[in-house]
């Protein structure tokens, strides 16, 4: 919405500036920054608690700029997850590249990878919390993880019925990061990573090319 | 508030009345009245939502009433998912009874089974929705699902690791029912339950007892 890059350095175009629009690094910036409190807020309060309102003044800006930029508090949703979800949206070709029989070992790093790491742990616990809560931020789960990463995963078992597959592949990694991330019961949110790992991942691959 | 059963019968027991304490009939149908509206308001609100006040009103008794019986919200949370869970508490036993090969699919039946069943999906519902969101949901999830479900099936295994093979086996399960029953993904929330056990099943016995 904004210029950013080669035509509007960040080292200041003043005229660009006082045409009244801001340079697109600056509105670039902004977005970034209003995408960031509206992870935290979803997170932190859930989808439902969660408002436009808030996020704005943790981003330091006015409502009015947040709808402008995102539009209502579903698409802040969309925004803020499909921005945190763009990593794991390569997933199904990285997933993909290498040996079919590893694929399980391969999908079950990435997730809880990603789980393990809180910088990207943070907009999962959003969407997870939201997704069970509240019909809309469901209908976003559906969407992003569903349609854009366990078909595109689906898609390259060449199975008939490898949607279910990847389904149930997910549901033993959505359980195991609930369990051990969101909930915490032990001894499985103590355990190690790695034997984590060595139990879930023959299950993954089991769900996605067993017979 | 009117008294029922053999010791107050519905004809009415003034003398029973008149002394001030209700028989106790009439408290067990007002606790009852008490739990089944905390039970609705805490799976449709979830835990932070949900109100004393609410649930008092639900059941058509003033809040004091509902600390007097059950104390914090807390305990009221505790309490209605405790008699909803009575059956829950049950299955180790059920799921003990029988050959220790069939364990996988026995478990995954009875915890289906209770998924499918509308009436006793509203309290499953209500303690998946409060424990991801909330600390003091996720302790009561804990201390239910986790020592006096999970711990009493992993004791009858009497392997070393049965504790995290108990709680991986869970995983799948509560990955499955909240990705079938709650965000609902197709295909797999309209394929038939048979066919989810059929592939659920060994998925369960392989943690529980696999090498």
């Amino acid at each position: 919405m904004s210029p950013r890059g080669e035509d509007a350095p960040a080292t200041g175009d003043v005229t660009a500036r006082k045409r009244g629009r801001p340079p697109r690094t600056e509105s670039a910036d902004t977005r970034d920054r209003i995408l960031t409190a509206a992870r935290a807020e979803f997170s932190e309060r859930g989808y439902d608690k969660a408002s436009v309102r808030g996020i704005a003044k943790a981003a330091g800006v006015d409502a009015a700029l947040v709808h402008h930029y995102f539009g209502t508090k579903e698409q802040v949703f969309e925004a803020a997850i499909t921005v945190a979800f763009a990593p794991a949206l390569n997933a199904p070709d990285a997933v993909a590249d290498g040996p079919l029989d590893e694929v399980g070992e391969r999908l079950t790093r990435f997730v809880l990878g990603v789980w393990e790491n809180p910088t990207t742990r943070t907009p999962l616990l959003a969407i997870v919390r939201s997704a069970v809560n509240n019909e809309t931020a469901a209908a976003v789960f559906r969407r992003l993880v569903v349609s854009q990463l366990l078909r595109r995963i689906a898609a390259q078992l060449d199975l008939p019925d490898a949607e279910l597959r990847a389904e149930l592949a997910a549901a033993q990694l959505v359980g195991t990061a609930i369990l051990r991330y969101v909930i915490k019961v032990e001894p499985l949110a103590s355990a190690d990573v790695e034997q984590i790992i060595a139990r879930v991942a023959p299950v993954v691959q089991g769900h996605l090319t067993g017979d």
